[in-house]
């Protein structure tokens, strides 16, 4: 299967239609802009992370996001539950394990809530998904310093044991699927200064998800979306700031024809 | 009583001049727009919810918002005690009761906290509203689907147990007060992409009644600047991003003129 | 010792290319932007409150900044913990006791910080420093109202006591080492009109205290470059909104001549 400019559109278009629920528990740095990433391409957010509502908040909705950026005790337990729930429901789970590898903490979270109930699609940057499968890797901060071919490596492992899709995300993103590996070359250097763009990239993942069955296909769709409304946005920003701000606008009116011109993708 | 234009601004000056206290026990998600929404108008925001400091923090405060968008067990119990504390010391008490509608957790937190310490006003989209006095009605996410007239009909008995004004918003924000209704006009599709600006009405709600003792005044000023202001932003705004940003800009630069030109208040 | 223009910008230079750690344990509502302005200036943020992973993270980072702008017991707790292990591995601490004075729980949670275990720098307005030494002086939500002078005075006594910089801001930023005083004349108004700009001064002299030993002058750096960007930003603003964006512009691009050309600084 070949990916097109054609059939980004037409997910995209699916996602402005249906505006599928995508229920987030996610960090606390990034809520807002996620919320409103997924706002912005059409999409229906809520974040909720209660234990009491999981059940009934999965229920209603059509994928859920697994972000592990600001963890504590209770929202461990509520993640676990809601892919619990999700797995039960057959409502496709994106995992986001932001700083694996820089914590124990987090490398344990991630590893164990990936164990209990494989995920549709593991999305991080390379030391973070790195962190997954190697006890000797260190992520300084949540930014990516470890090199792309290992990762690859490492996330077409984690696909075949866990029959999931792996997105190392870069300058270049990778979309794993065992054998497989599709390339997206889209997005700026300028989207590594604004904070949680890797959150909003795995969010998309989750709108994306929710209607198409293909979760590689899905993974690449929102991986191209979200580097050309980047780059984009880049292309009119004066900084980090104004780039956050074209970036939502571009997501909200992005058009068969940018994703045509600009798509980056080899197979 | 007829409210005008010239109404309206005087109670905005009214808040730009005495820079009302407004204290925030709210969700995650919306805090950084709430808060700054707030001091774009000219209040003061204060967000706290621990309950070592409610007591405190409400005696500081001239109006306290509730808004249960992501709740959790510490959080209800905060709620309870600022709302008993408003009670006590007569503020008013703005109540949103996000996602009621969409899991037991949120409808039942949310009806309990109205019987137990009835706010000044409640605020919520048509299914939340709904949702207060039936259970039949399920709210998909956090946005309103139900039919404007039936929520009407429940807002008038609510608004007759409890002794309060509730407001439901949508195109058409509709301000009930036992038999009384007022109908604002104002606002903008493209805001309900942009997240938390139903949660941002709520907040002004409590900026308004902090200065004026008709709550329903007070309500019907709050829906009317928050719709002159979104409808302004989206004049000049490309998407959801520029929006918000030109909403802020526009909620703090508001002049008489603005609102008597674009008004649409019925009673 | 004079600190020039070309110091500050050389201080700059350094967290743009050595991008330090910043360590953050810091309130819900200025996450986001706390976050985009660490980013912005160079530095590498990292969000994290677990008990669980202090240790770990506080390791990994070059500073830590504490902000006690939205409290609750583990919060609490994690913070001394962090601070704890900061005072063992020698990594700089800013704290920023956010709404000092407003209620005793912050008030004496601020208090016990740094009398456990010193931060390298306080920064907080005239309220806030004066509640750390003052039990007769009550804080208007988050604001500050008191007179600078007898804040400075309680500044000089905290720094002869606790061996720290202390930066009262407002108008003018006073920063206090015992008997020396460095007064920066930078920012505008319109800073106080969007939420949290104090606590990302807090951040930013975490960025600065991360690649310079003098934390007076790291402060003074800090101070400095918000200003300037903040009245670079005020220069183009049309409000609020979009003076939190230019604000995140110029810290990305602010230049050598951009503070030699502003700073107002004396000592």
């Amino acid at each position: 299967m070949k990916i097109t400019a054609a059939e980004i559109y037409s997910l995209l278009e699916k996602i402005r239609s249906k505006a599928p629920v995508v229920h987030n528990i996610t960090n606390y740095v990034v809520m807002n802009n996620t919320a409103n990433a997924l706002l912005a391409i059409g999409a229906s957010p809520v974040m909720a992370h209660a234990g009491e509502e999981m059940e009934e908040m999965v229920g209603i909705a059509q994928a859920l996001v697994i972000n592990i950026g600001t963890l504590s005790e209770k929202w461990i337990s509520s993640m676990f539950d809601a892919m619990h729930h999700a797995a039960r429901k057959n409502i496709p789970v994106i995992l986001d394990p932001v700083g694996a590898g820089a914590t124990s903490l987090r490398t344990r979270t991630a590893r164990e809530l990936i164990a209990r109930n494989p995920p549709a699609i593991i999305r991080g940057n390379a030391s973070e998904i790195m962190a997954l499968a190697d006890d000797k890797t260190k992520t300084k901060g949540v930014d990516s310093a470890a090199s792309a071919d290992k990762a690859i490596a490492i996330a077409q492992k984690i696909s075949a044991t866990y029959k999931c899709v792996v997105c190392v995300s870069g300058a270049t993103d990778y979309i794993v699927e065992e054998k497989k590996i599709a390339r997206v070359g889209n997005g700026h250097p300028l989207m590594t200064r604004v904070t949680g763009l890797g959150c909003t990239a795995s969010a998309l993942c989750g709108a994306f998800a929710a209607v198409e069955k293909s979760f590689f296909a899905a993974t690449a769709g929102a991986m191209a979306v979200m580097g050309i409304a980047g780059e984009m946005a880049a292309g009119k920003a004066k900084g980090p700031g104004s780039l956050q701000m074209h970036f939502l606008d571009n997501l909200y009116r992005l058009s068969a024809d940018d994703i045509k011109q600009r798509l980056k993708m080899e197979e």
